[in-house]
């Protein structure tokens, strides 16, 4: 097995830098969009053989060094009392969110184990598919960023309604956090206990948080998941972004690897997480849309800044945009591996 | 005349904070909604006498440091041949977005004092009627937060049109921020000409950009209208969101006061910016959602960050937005006054 990310992860040497992508399975390849004409997302997500084929489709075209489990962060919504769907150009859509003391008093905690069988039967079929190639990372949602579309019913520009929630209801805003504390943890421990070789925790909104409310509102249930996920072994990816100013106190919650997004040098982000942490990113994935001169100018960037200290790994600093060409993401990771 | 605003900005002592609001006239104001229950947005904007009586409405009810010409950043793309309209929910929408090297070339100089003599018209109105109240701050929009409604068509979450254009076409990219600053630049300096006596270049978006791209890409056009708006005599503020990796640059490129949002705490952006220069901010729009409290708390400690330091101008981190109560912000008038 290609064991690189997983040396990265530990800040062990390795030959070259590993490279994977947040969304190197999805909307930008064409076998993926043909699966869609057929399927949709959460049947994709539910369907385990869908989920597998869907995983493995990145790894056979490009350099990758790690897998990531296709699924959506949204999965636990369900069970727990939060139907959504996807709306077709909108992002997901929540049918009764979150406003009142009484909908989080309401919400069921759950056994990942039973309700979310079908991805852990997912990450069984892919460990195996996996055993000789690369690590499978496994993910879930932190409670910021589940909260966020839990209160606000979808995507937000401004979080107005979580954050009217957070500090007009503080006591309800942390009894839902800790119920998505609990059960996240759970589904992650269950994740690896199932097969993968590392968790990645996406607290994708997070930087809408000033520092002194990250620190008051998001960090206690972060930290406690990341405890959790970090007691199982496997290595730990904590990732936002807009963290530019967050960065220091989401390492002090916790992550073997901190993510990174491109608004920040990938240098002072490593500063700020401290020298006993890896870092993961960080490179605009608006780079992939255009030419390949300034694509590789970019990522070469990113790796001058690592001045290939063991610990980095590359990636973008946030998912695979729909419209980017395959070739470009199969280039940048070859131009990565030979560098 | 309540010269405080304006002392503030030459970090001249004051008496206590000046303190006004981005989107201080807005929907947030049953007054307003009155209004806009008979008149379209772009109405408002065209027709003098309305944007006169918008302007002034939030100063009989708060205590306001300044008022703001009620207006729209997009004004300037209608006579340069690129209309567009607000759809209700929505935002902007521009009709024929800017895709290729011949969109920008077909774009139009023009002389601001013929095609947006309405504003001018209200700025004289208003400069006569505010002459023993407070000072009036025109404004307009940076080159890049432009040329992302421009290329997007709206609002965007990712700007992946315009970095795709920026990346892939930096010479059309340049020629079209050149064009925006060559306009803008002069359209401040009419502004000034009819009587503001601040004006505020507002690049909100501009924190999509990584640091080495803002100095390539965003920069150079702005300083250019920063260095014509600063010769006219009157402060400038240069204001942007999620730019804590930015503030040093933009404060290079210009202004006199730089304002910062919530996700940096101010004495750090203060520190970025140097002390030769006045600082705009910083609380999060949405305390003003939530109990006075907490919203009390917040704002003190944004003072508490400022230290006396002659040179703050309280503000938010944005806009204040619509589903604010009235009342919680004439309180935080009143409690940064008494401070």
């Amino acid at each position: 097995m290609n064991d690189r990310f997983l040396r990265a992860c530990r800040r062990e040497p390795v030959d070259v830098t590993p490279i994977w992508f947040m969304r190197q399975a999805g909307r930008y390849m064409p076998e993926y969009r043909a699966i869609r004409k057929r399927h949709t997302l959460l049947e994709i997500c539910r369907e385990p053989e869908l989920a597998v084929q869907v995983t493995l489709q990145p790894l056979d075209r490009i350099e990758l060094d790690a897998a990531i489990l296709f699924s959506d962060l949204l999965l636990p919504l369900e069970p727990m009392g939060i139907p959504f769907d996807f709306i077709k150009g909108e992002g997901p859509r929540i049918e009764k969110p979150i406003r009142a003391t009484e909908d989080v008093e309401n919400l069921r905690r759950f056994e990942p184990r039973d309700a979310l069988q079908h991805v852990l039967t997912t990450i069984r079929i892919l460990s195996k598919a996996l055993e000789d190639r690369v690590p499978l990372i496994g993910f879930a949602g932190a409670p910021f960023t589940l909260a966020s579309y839990a209160i606000e019913g979808g995507p937000s520009s401004n979080y107005a309604k979580t954050k009217a929630l957070m500090y007009g209801a503080p006591d309800t805003w942390h009894k839902l956090c800790d119920t998505f504390a609990v059960i996240i943890a759970d589904y992650l421990k269950a994740q690896v206990e199932a097969g993968v070789q590392a968790v990645q925790l996406f607290d994708s909104w997070v930087g809408a948080l000033s520092p002194d409310d990250y620190r008051e509102f998001a960090m206690p249930h972060t930290k406690r998941i990341l405890d959790i996920a970090g007691s199982t072994g496997v290595p730990v990816i904590h990732f936002g972004t807009s963290t530019a100013t967050l960065l220091e106190t989401m390492a002090e919650a916790g992550g073997d690897v901190i993510g990174a997004d491109w608004r920040i040098p990938l240098d002072l982000a490593w500063e700020k997480i401290g020298p006993d942490k890896a870092i993961q990113g960080n490179l605009d994935p608006t780079l992939l849309l255009g030419p390949t001169d300034r694509l590789f100018a970019g990522a070469e960037e990113v790796l001058r800044r690592a001045r290939g200290r063991p610990g980095h790994i590359f990636n973008l600093g946030h998912g695979v945009l729909p419209e980017t060409p395959v070739e470009n993401v199969q280039a940048l990771a070859r131009f990565v591996h030979g560098q």
